[in-house]
């Protein structure tokens, strides 16, 4: 027992200091390790395995609405930031440059990618000659590069892991319309996949991508009530089609510059999963994403041992057969109440325990990860018992974000109101603005909370801005962002 | 029929000049551009399928021989290639290096990896404190760096696309299993889903990957008679780790250095599927990693067309639902004509055509690309059909190449014969070898030929050195590789 106290003690709880809360739990969780190379991490297969677990899932998503993947180099020639100002004076301060190679000095200086958008721009515009070439709908999975300051683990690191979508259109109904599915997926995904529920909306004019046209972002709050961008999908008009020139030949034999899309999500939603589920005993992983759905803990006296362990094995083949993802934990050199404990911490929904009782009943017991709740079940209903409990952990978890999220999710009238709310609790905060963008850097200056989005929905509409108390264009979220 | 005709001279036929055909057809079969940064290509859909499918096939096989995907970081810092001086001279030349980052100068260099070797050695350093953290089986899928002053697409480019495996062990014995492991599964992959024969063996000393205390190959031939490696896997005793400070405490409490292994395979699969199974028509894939297996294309008269069509969408569905990729092309801007050769040209290994007539009598026919064959066959037996066709195409192109490198394959005794051999025609040449680098060094100058590798099972022991004519220790595989 003493082990179980000490192993608790490791996590510091989210009220004393949240920001250490996070560390101490992927830490322990062993998701990730600090590299040599400053604001890196590394991947370690609990913490890489979440993220191959989100890529299978949006991956079918994106070829479900007819995307394919291709991949582009990871090195930009220099000359390409010149193309698209406000794309150079976006990334610009965060580009590594590789400046020799093969022990000789570059003619031209070579960025690692901040993203691809420019390679593809590039790529696309020799591609794409006529409407019979589009749309182009292709994505990619890769490591792209910004070197940051300030760095926390999967939230914000130098480099990172993301995929990125590229399309070009022949309409600009064709284009907006992709835009918006495709916030649509990555919406459904979070909400449904990693039960984070999200706030959907549009960007306002200063928070939007460099060059695009109309930035739309989920937001989801973490449990210290600070906002996480899950997600963006841009519509880029014929922007970046005219930076890069690419144009095609349309149905009446005319020029024309095709419309654009991107879209993206990235590892950092490995962080937001953290933030949003976490509690003081560590990880806790909806179902769907969850690396192990079920720990199988064969437990009782040293003499049954042998029995007992045989028969969680048969078990173990069964949910495995029913594609249910379970591991068993037979070590005999930790006790029961160690494993528990370890367990949960890791954020394993179900706990499966079997002893020489059980047994004998041809039952056996489950654990659940976020009530606690113990279910005595029978061994030949154990697949559908399994079954029903992950899907009612799923729901748990999402009600349970969506109630926190209502909770602190607070509507205001002035920017005085706003600073007060904000230094008692964080959270989101919906407020009228005008439109202005000094307004917007008002709120920003002396609340310390930047506009995450325009909703597409909201409880309230508001009618006068919170700084000046003009008439608000726009009822929109504020919040303090990751 | 003048499109036709154009359209099979675009490809320069593998007689005249097999260089020219193969980048005639990886163009015109659309899998890859030339990007604007030497020596790197960009991977079109088309092509970037074909590493989906390898990938997710030995990523499975990975998972069930119990290793786990992990991500390392990009950059290595300069410090870390002096550590294993082999290790350094052996990449140096090779490396492009980042100088400055976020408009400063980096304090110490990075490379962009060559490989994640010495990244990996470093955090295992870090991991493995005790007998009860080993084994260690870690696998990365990522893209590396290796200037190259003279590239080919997919066969040798700056920037390409690998797995790399990473294991720890306790003893020699299981590091060489793991070794032998490896090696076994990208035989049994190459050979039963990319249908390529391979030669498996162990490389010579002056071969072996530089550190490693063995390396193992598996070397396939071309149909130009080069070679190519399609895969290595390495056994690095306690070399690696005695470079990089991997030490655990064993089950007798004595700290002793942990026997490493580590095993590659890269996008110059996608060249060797291509130069292995391609003719002058074009690409020839082999149905476990084509993307499409079955095209399907309606013909006939325009009054019966969209019956047709009609059935066919009934077709595809059925098709779609065994598990078959398949796509239907019911364009009616080309002629069939046209697109029989465009899908030949593309290698989809089966084409099914339909057309009023076939409707009548519930038939519609099957056409092999390797063979050309064409089959009647009833529709209400199509699945089967199909299925039984595309394990024909699998099997007749693995048996074809194995005929293929069967010819090529022949016995030398003396370095003047390989010499004149190797002018006659390329391929792969048995030959008994003393031991000595200076004899094998004196083949590669004279003919051309490099030793692939000592093959485990050979139909001949050779008893002489090929140069020197002393005793052979060894019988090995000479020929000119990509
Ligand atoms: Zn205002
Ligand atoms: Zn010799």
């Amino acid at each position: 027992m003493s082990k179980d106290k000490q192993f608790v003690k490791e996590i510091t709880p989210q009220a004393e200091d949240f920001s250490r809360w996070y560390i101490d739990v992927i830490k322990k969780a062993d998701l990730m390790d600090y590299s040599p190379v400053r604001g890196c991490i590394v991947f370690k297969p609990d913490g890489y395995e979440l993220w191959e677990l989100c890529q299978r899932e949006l991956d079918a998503r994106f070829k479900e609405t007819g995307h394919r993947n291709a991949y582009f180099p990871l090195f930009i020639p220099e000359s390409f930031f010149q193309k698209e100002k406000e794309h150079v004076e976006g990334f610009n301060p965060e580009l590594p440059w590789v400046t020799e190679a093969a022990g000789e000095q570059l003619e031209e200086r070579l960025a690692i990618r901040p993203t691809s958008e420019t390679m593809i721009g590039h790529m696309y515009a020799k591609w794409i000659q006529s409407y019979r070439d589009l749309p182009v709908l292709i994505n990619q999975w890769a490591n792209v590069v910004r070197w940051e300051k300030r760095t926390l683990p999967f939230l914000r690191t130098s480099e990172f892991l993301w995929q990125e979508g590229h399309t070009a259109h022949e309409t600009e109904e064709e284009a907006r319309k992709e835009t918006l599915q495709m916030l649509e997926i990555y919406r459904d995904f979070v909400e449904n996949f990693l039960a984070i529920p999200v706030i959907v909306g549009q960007k306002t004019p200063s928070e939007k991508f460099a060059g695009a046209k109309d930035t739309y972002s989920i937001e989801a709050m973490m449990k210290d009530g600070r906002a996480v961008q899950a997600g963006t999908s841009h519509y880029m008009g014929t922007n970046f089609a005219e930076a890069f020139d690419i144009k095609y030949l349309d149905r009446d034999n005319q020029l024309q510059h095709a419309f654009t899309t991107s879209w993206g999500v990235s590892t950092r939603l490995i962080g937001a999963l953290i933030m949003v589920h976490g509690d003081d005993r560590g990880l806790n992983l909806p179902p769907k994403v969850a690396p192990t759905q079920v720990v199988m803990i064969p437990i009782g006296p040293a003499k049954t041992r042998d029995q007992v362990v045989a028969r969680t094995d048969e078990l173990f083949a069964e949910l495995k057969q029913a594609g249910i993802r379970v591991k068993v934990d037979d070590r005999s050199d930790q006790s029961p109440g160690w494993k528990f404990n370890e367990y949960e911490m890791r954020g394993v929904p179900v706990r499966l325990e079997l002893g020489p009782r059980d047994m004998e009943k041809g039952q056996c017991v489950l654990v659940s990860r976020v009530t606690g709740e113990k279910r005595m079940v029978q061994q030949d209903q154990l697949v559908e018992e399994v079954q029903k409990l992950l899907d009612e952990t799923q729901q748990e978890l999402y009600e349970r974000a969506k109630q926190f999220m209502a909770d602190r999710f607070r509507s205001v009238d002035e920017l005085d109101e706003l600073k007060a709310a904000m230094e008692e609790e964080r959270g989101f905060f919906l407020a009228g603005w005008c439109g202005s963008a000094s307004c917007e850097h008002q709120v920003k200056e002396e609340a310390g909370a930047t506009s995450r989005n325009i909703p597409f929905e909201v409880t309230e509409h508001k009618s006068k801005c919170l700084v000046c108390g003009e008439n608000a264009q726009h009822t929109v979220v504020f919040a303090k962002a990751y």
